[in-house]
């Protein structure tokens, strides 16, 4: 939080977390976040349970998204309506930077075969901005707006790479650092090398650590003023092209797109 | 709304539009929603006059929303940050069929190297859940969440088409039908005609009237019930293929999408 923003907050009318105004807020968007794949309709007590609010919170806060069009109800049971994309696409379009770069993602999907994505930082996840998939190369579904941990996948390592090493180390030191499988890297010193060798090298091939199989690598998208606001990357199966294949032929490709992505960014700034 | 949200809504601490609860709710997304392509960073003073509020209660949301994580501050400057993403992403993953279809739009988009959308119908709009541009056909940017009017898109009518005429007639009514281009079909029952022809013969064809050198060919997506849920297409140059080649080599192959992604649904509901 910069100087501004603590002013703004020093004033005696700030919101504070305990407030009715941020908590009243804070509960109708955790109502609209528990629906998912694993809750597309819901009933009033599966939302409280989900949202872990009582059933009357729950049920104010869904009649408030019923009356404003975000919540639509069919007999017992709720469910979200295209209105909620509005709320995404605030962000995006925010970013038009996305749209356009979505044509050069396009290109190198097709050129290499394999599946293209482009994402930034949220906290310790990447999000994704971008996704292309050029076949089901994961057994989980990406869209746009999913999340993943940085510290096991080449756009997190890329993007983390952004920062330095000290901020890298405490943020590193916070995360839950998980073995997802038998290769992920979960030790501190070996993360930190390996993302201090991304830094110097400008791109990250990680084999194995989010999905057995699974193979990726990442290049960084820059700002004008060299800092790092975005990954690109393309993934494919562990059994499919050899690694040698992958940093011959897929690794110039992306880091061509990368740097055409990084000059629209330079030239909208 | 239905018999069970009729008496959910009957109970007397139903909220009411004026109700300080679901102003402030109301409010909030309005900040979200007052940020996008044309102000992707605003100062508080921005937010306020977008947003329709005063300096205060706009001050006020900020702060909520900054404390919740969606909003970030740089200097005086505000912007969203991907956290807005998971709203949107709330919605997509409630409907787990898109990340599964999209690999299906993908090598409709390489068979055909035009351009290829889905999208589902939202009040008066269509609203983008996916979107594929094999180039830039369109002189606008389109992303996932955006929205265009249904009366005068090749998708809008299909979507419409799923209306009883009475329901239809009513709905047309309602709607600002302007003259999007000199093409642009707004009379009710030239509509009305033009709509019952797509319900006929399972398919749309929309030539300039959304944008002139823009055509665009829309197939349905029906759910179990025999219901349109969702409406595909492709579209292309009036420039580029000739409407017979459109009708010869597109059709065949979206209409086999289409079918492809209807049995997507059958399974999963």
């Amino acid at each position: 939080m910069n100087e501004h923003s603590t002013t703004l907050l020093a004033a005696e009318d700030t919101p504070r977390p305990g407030d009715s105004y941020v908590q009243s807020f804070a509960r109708g968007l955790a109502v609209l976040r528990s629906f998912g794949a694993q809750a597309p309709q819901q009933t009033l007590s599966e939302v409280a349970e989900r949202a872990q609010l009582t059933r009357a919170g729950a049920r104010r806060i869904l009649l408030t998204l019923l009356q404003l069009g975000y919540v639509e109800a069919d007999g017992r049971l709720f469910r979200l309506t295209p209105k909620v994309l509005d709320l995404g696409y605030a962000y995006l379009s925010s970013l038009p930077i996305w749209t356009q770069a979505q044509p050069l993602l396009e290109e190198l999907m097709q050129a290499l075969r394999q599946s293209c994505s482009a994402t930034v930082l949220d906290g310790d996840d990447i999000v994704y901005v971008v996704r292309l998939s050029a076949h089901r190369t994961m057994s989980i579904n990406l869209g746009i707006g999913s999340r993943l941990p940085s510290y096991c996948t080449s756009m997190g390592r890329v993007l983390l790479s952004n920062l330095a090493p000290d901020a890298l180390r405490a943020r590193l030191s916070n995360m839950a650092l998980l073995k997802v499988t038998p290769a992920t890297k979960v030790d501190i010193e070996a993360l930190m090398e390996e993302i201090a060798q991304v830094r110097r090298q400008g791109w990250c091939l990680v084999q194995e650590e989010l999905e057995q199989g699974l193979v990726a690598l990442a290049a960084p998208v820059f700002d004008r003023s060299g800092k790092i606001v975005a990954a690109i990357n393309v993934s494919g199966q562990a059994a499919g092209p050899s690694v040698a294949q992958l940093m011959e032929q897929s690794l110039p490709k992306l880091l061509e797109t990368a740097s055409r992505v990084s000059a629209l960014i330079k030239v909208q700034q």
